[in-house]
């Protein structure tokens, strides 16, 4: 059997038909155009959905069902987007409206969510039944899987490990709390801190990187100053990995899964990011008595929503 | 049928016979006297769960399984007690060695995971599938309940929300870590406080109560000179129940269960406490349109332990 999955973001839809192991036939997307009302947008997800079936010279009967990954809470029981607000979606019937163009049951989730499920059944953590995979971002991301599916309480709600206070009183979070993981571990976490020393430390390299233009700035720059030598980099990424650390070792204490996947673009940094993580990961966990969980760097890519969203229909 | 459930602590051994509902029909206790090897205390847990059955009239055949739910770090698949400090157990054999007394199958918990587990059946969150039970004490321990199963992860330390950092390089916790939660809404953590506010503090009502001598401040005082009208007692109070929320919030954000039982002294606080504990947990939950997670007060006191134990061998 083959298993369509949508990948539903604020620019594109992409789609995909994917087979029992999670690997993509065929993939196709389409601008989402946000500023349309919701039944074109659902309307575009299932032309597509046929035309990528089409494509790949597969049945429709030979597939199973269709699986959707958005921003945003789901209401996975109804099959209702509660609300995704760069995709303008409150309350959204996503599976009745589908169900209108094709006749196959329909299961939605959050994007973090299918994503962990991807690396899960295809990716860092193929094969193991309990995984927890953090996406450093614009956010931190996180989706945990137990069992082999997607753990999302009793409201479909969870989890959000980025929405874990780490510091009471600290950074204010875009969520209105403050001291959030994610205000210390995502990538905008990083770039905030780094404009800061970059203005504080004009001498450093940080600033010479980008021509003393902080606007230039990214999540390599302390990475990439760092590797050079550069002190205030280098104070930049172990205050960068220590923060992360707190933060992936909460959630080894919490969840013990059998390996941590860590994906977003920061990950490109490779051991120079991972082996002092690992190291202080495992010193902050609360037993050193037993195996524990070891961290992994993301595999899926971009696939990762077109993947989860269509394993979320497979038993 | 009827299951043993063997509550094994550092003072003393408590065994009961638990019927289907998680109710228990008779039970018995024995000093643990930990100075003594295991095979002796092992063999005392087994010979009165045999005094209990037959004390309960009830024949051995109707006895489906025995549970044993134990401080430290169980290997639950091995039916072993990897390591309990306060016990002087290192990988200790529970399963093989009950057995040696009882051929019946034999399962092993941690002991804040069967108080959650006793919760979920005949507790506080009793019907529910989901749910996460905190212990206010000594430390803060804790049980997650998912699929009406206690969770513990791959490799069965899970869950430890006491040792989940909610301040970064704050309060020196017993585990080695900065910041654990534990260090802030356990009860030894309500009287540190408590102690330093009164030294700080002479003139306060929160000395007074113990007639200044602060080796009798528990974590009642505070409650007390703040229920009095104090203000040194009130701020105590303001700034626990704050900790106790930040933790809270945090596991409502990443587990979503249907209810959050707490549990441990403190909870005897009634309203006092759990009314702008509810409001400050909302208000530090990353969404609020959907339904959230209640806050019930713990129902099964010291019964947790063997009831919870027991029902480790119910489907």
């Amino acid at each position: 059997m083959y298993y369509i999955g949508i990948d539903l973001g604020g620019t594109n839809i992409a789609v995909g038909l994917v087979d029992e192991e999670g690997k993509i036939i065929k993939k196709d997307s389409t601008p989402t155009r946000t500023e349309r009302e919701y039944p074109e947008i659902v309307k575009d997800m299932a032309m597509l959905s046929l035309k990528v079936i089409k494509d790949a010279g597969v049945d429709l009967k030979d597939v199973k069902s269709i699986g959707i990954g958005s921003p945003g809470t789901p209401d996975e029981k109804n099959g209702i987007l509660v609300y995704a607000n760069n995709l303008r979606f409150y309350n959204v019937p996503l599976r009745a409206e589908m169900q209108k163009y094709i006749d196959l049951p329909v299961y939605i989730g959050n994007d973090a969510n299918v994503a962990a499920l991807a690396e899960s059944v295809a990716g860092a953590a193929k094969g193991l039944q309990n995984s927890v995979t953090i996406t450093l971002g614009t956010g931190v991301g996180g989706g945990v899987v137990i069992n082999g599916k997607v753990y999302s309480g009793f409201n479909s709600a969870a989890s959000e490990p980025g929405h874990m206070t780490i510091v009471v009183d600290g950074e204010q979070c875009t969520c209105g709390r403050k001291g959030c993981w994610e205000a210390y571990a995502s990538a905008t976490a990083l770039i905030r801190e780094t404009r800061k020393a970059a203005k504080e430390h004009p001498e450093s390299l940080v600033n010479k990187l980008v021509d003393g233009d902080l606007s230039k700035i990214d999540a390599k720059t302390a990475f990439d100053a760092s590797r050079q030598g550069d002190k205030i980099g280098q104070q930049l990424v172990d205050q960068y990995i220590k923060y992360l650390a707190e933060g992936l070792a909460n959630m080894v204490n919490l969840f013990m899964p059998e390996v941590i996947v860590i994906g977003g673009g920061v990950c490109k940094e490779g051991e120079y990011l991972l082996a002092p993580l690992r190291k202080m990961v495992r010193e902050r966990v609360y037993t050193q008595e037993i195996p524990l969980p070891d961290i992994k760097v993301a595999q899926m890519g971009n696939d990762a929503g077109i993947v989860g969203a269509a394993m979320l229909g497979k038993d």
